[in-house]
């Protein structure tokens, strides 16, 4: 796999950072006509599936609060290993410019990631103020959306490998 | 009282959680012509009054972030004695779909509680993106609305109770 | 310098208080052409240089966090050697009606400052929900703009103190 082989600075880069944000701990227990009723437990367990099919590692990390989110992606700024970051940001997706800020300093590929079709649901869903700061956004697909964005990113990095 | 008797797995179901949003803390102290000059310590006094005056137990929380909120929601998710959730969102109220979804999480009787008439002040305090996910708002009665949303979720309990 | 000689209660009053919200303390890594490219820690220098040179204090503290924030102008409010506060809420100040609410329980002088003329950028940034709490606002001078509200507060404490 090229995207193993990259190197930066003497450090591989086969990383991938899934930022969950608030009340996706709670996948499988809240709304599960709307967001499916397997856990995040389950949503961890495919994601890291996915990364050893795509010879990457994942990181899952989950928080309820919008200025750990901030937190986490400032130290991903740092994380010479990483190749990308999925995101969902949850309902902040639909008012956190500070989320936003925070995506446009880190450069590595990122893309944002809704189980839901926020598009056919209340209306103030179907804003997203974050996506303007990520290079892909996936709704609508389920868990599956996830492993889409790994996919895209894995791919995108080995493009940029053979370059 | 009826709702005391109520068991759900062995539990007495005789709690209400009462959650105070941003700035509720500094009641008394802060824009008093608006919110009166009776502090955090006498609300949280009257509630524990009226817990027992309903034969139930009141836990007061406050917290100025919204992460925690949502964490406090979460935990509340869990607690098999809890029969309502009070909470003033404070400003939160205004913007915050993220504690909207985490409401929706929690199966228990839910009332929102505003001191002042959000409908006589500043339009942003008109909308509740909160209230859609609570069975009731009040707002307007002073520190008395806190006393009449437990009331509400004690008489819902008692009659859920006698069926 | 007569602010510095002013009282409260045996508490010299000559202390600024100065917030940074939300990735601020990524200046002169992130968006260099819209932040330039000094860094957070030529800021704070830049500050406590002008402190000195207005015999006050300054006191420099940032969080990503909007309850930290919250927290924070809270700890102020009890501060009694507290002249004023220079607060630049980052991307809060296009939604916080949190930080607004806590800023109006601060009574002593409040200047918001933004680095880049935000009247000139996205629209959602040319909305402050925060700045009708403060006295004062600036924008679009880069990291001056911190520096004429510490003169502002400087001498609105001096004014006060020659009464």
């Amino acid at each position: 796999m090229a995207a193993c082989n990259r190197q930066h600075g003497g450090f591989h880069m086969n990383k991938i950072l899934v930022i969950n944000g608030p009340n996706l701990n709670f996948l499988g227990i809240r709304e599960t006509k709307v967001y499916g009723t397997e856990s995040y437990n389950t949503l961890i367990q495919k994601i890291q599936k996915k990364a050893g099919e795509l010879g990457l590692e994942a990181e899952c990390w989950q928080s309820n609060h919008e200025g750990a989110i901030i937190d986490k992606l400032q130290e991903a700024y740092y994380d010479k290993s990483l190749i990308g970051v999925v995101i969902n940001p949850g309902a902040y997706t639909h008012y956190s410019y500070a989320i936003h800020d925070a995506l446009k300093s880190v450069f590595v590929t990122k893309v944002e990631v809704h189980i839901s079709d926020i598009q056919s649901r209340e209306a103030f869903r179907s804003i997203s103020v974050t996506a303007p700061a990520c290079d892909l956004q996936i709704y609508g697909h389920g868990l599956d959306g996830y492993l889409e964005a790994m996919e895209y990113i894995g791919k995108t990095a080995a493009d940029a490998a053979r370059k």
